[in-house]
């Protein structure tokens, strides 16, 4: 019997789909082609980007002196948003619109183009975090600006268009509705119980265990409980915490292991997975808030099940979480 | 420069990125495979299929004597939600959940394996309109079901699995969190302007004109204002109709004419396109509603630049509607 379950966040209902249940091995991928070609984010072309906004080690500062560097964020050279400019906001009839001002930049994950961002070093994964926190608390100061929307595609088929490990974010003069809905979910359970839906979630998760990937102390990967698409994964911290960018270096290497396991897991179980990760955190403009928890949602894209779901918002996923997570467990 | 468009009816903002816009030729499509194995939707082979539901001429009756068919409509195969059952919904600990109780149909639009729903006389099309008004008003009676969600999946990027030409229906026991938010965003509007939004929406688009696909007495399709992916459309009913299965036969036709003329415009512009569109109407529960309006949504699907979109819930497209429209309007 298939089911339906609900999204506790966004009211959502999907099918889990049981009687087309699967294995791992049904997903199959092809590996991302190595192009051979031309890259511009390896060391040594770094003229052929926007001069970097941020880098590791941090005495890296000009383009025209390349020198060892870990990690770099330079502005996207095709932005999606552009940062000069006024939002000029206006209505065209019934319709509003603004000027896509905005920042969209890249971060640069690793001098090694064949790195995959999977497999780096803890150490070196908790950098890449470490950069996402200082870059939106440098566009926070930007008061155009209401979110920043930080996002890794990996693999062709998740939109990755330069194979060299890199995420991007986009700073953006709007709220994502997602986000929003994801807050006022949070806010009706709150008002409800006086309590964080997502602590909630996190506490009934680690006593079930069905659904859990992996954990340490102070971060737990999950199998949602109504996910989108087979193998989806939320890393959530186990304390209460709504803003990403308030939190400590130390969290940040804990978030790391956590966080590079569970990719490996999944990479393990379903070879050159195609994926995007999507940090959800709370808008810059908003205090501390009681019934939002921030997140990352890590959702593979396996185009052999992604159909009529991009058109209507209605997700039919044949792989039960509670599969989904007993896979990836076992999978290293 | 960039625009930010909010979506009037959702509130979702999209990027409409003009820097990185493109010509259809960008988009170029993989002919979909003709696979030249066993067909289950054939003629001859109807009793591959379950016993089908509903069959045009209304004379054919079972799958023992196969007559000529036009249009045959037959549980699937596979069926996402099964028939037979109680919901029996539950409880697990914070999450809500219930049986997979629902209808999933095939609606067998042609008898010819190698026909395309886009080209389709209009004749022939709207009684696969009329096929689908029948199904919802038969599947009404059944009073486990708040919603039956018709949608077709072309191409097999768009999720199709089968060659021969065909759409999709599920019966379902909960309502679409996208209808939700379009019945609510409706209201909003309603509530401050006392009309309804699409009223508006297709009071403007016809007065701008740019945005306008083509159009007869009844119906119009347009490019809408903040669209998800290059050459999406929708098709409304000009005057106000909140319930698709209210629509008359002599609807139907005209519907049709306005249809095929989109989906070949769409077909002249991206050769082997593939899309889904998704019927949106008002519950089976609802009395007639004065701020929701049925429509078409008509979404191509452009892998390559469907990344991490389907992740975040937030869309950037290069395609700005008004070229899009002008591009459709020149295709044929």
């Amino acid at each position: 019997m298939p089911e339906l379950r609900k999204d506790p966040v966004l009211g959502r209902w999907i099918i889990i789909s049981k009687e087309r249940s699967k294995r791992p091995t049904d997903f199959l991928v092809e590996k991302f082609k190595v192009s051979g070609g031309f890259c511009p984010l390896c060391p040594g072309n770094e003229d052929k980007t926007p001069r970097e906004v941020l880098s590791y080690p941090h005495n890296y500062s000009s383009a025209d002196t390349p020198k060892d560097w870990q990690i770099r964020v330079v502005p996207n050279k095709f932005p999606a948003l552009v940062i000069e400019g006024d939002l000029n906001k206006e209505g065209e009839g019934l319709y509003d619109k603004m000027n896509g001002i905005g920042a969209h930049e890249v971060i640069i994950e690793s001098p090694r183009h064949e790195d995959d961002f999977a497999h780096l070093s803890p150490e070196d994964m908790a950098l890449v975090f470490w950069a996402y926190k200082c870059r939106i608390e440098d566009l926070s100061k930007d008061l155009r600006f209401q979110y920043v929307m930080v996002f890794k595609n990996h693999g062709r088929a998740a939109g990755a268009s330069l194979e060299h490990p890199h995420s991007q974010l986009i700073a953006l003069p709007v709220l994502p509705r997602l986000i929003v809905s994801e807050i006022e979910g949070g806010l009706s359970y709150y008002n409800y119980k006086e309590r964080c839906i997502f602590c909630d979630i996190v506490k009934q998760e680690i006593k079930n265990e069905i659904r859990v990937v992996c954990q340490n102390d102070d971060f737990i990967t999950i199998t949602p409980f109504a996910p989108k698409t087979p193998f989806e994964m939320w890393v959530l911290p186990k304390r209460h915490s709504s803003s990403f960018r308030g939190e400590s270096d130390r969290s940040m290497n804990s978030l790391a292991q956590i966080f590079s396991e569970s990719l490996q897991r999944l990479d393990s179980c379903i070879p050159n997975v195609p994926y995007n990760f999507v940090l959800h955190t709370q808008p810059l403009r908003s205090d501390k808030l009681e019934y939002f928890h921030w997140h990352f949602e890590i959702v593979p894209k396996l185009t052999s099940i992604a159909g009529f779901e991009w058109g209507s918002g209605f997700y039919i996923n044949p792989m039960p979480p509670e599969e989904a997570a007993a896979f990836l467990r076992e999978s290293l």
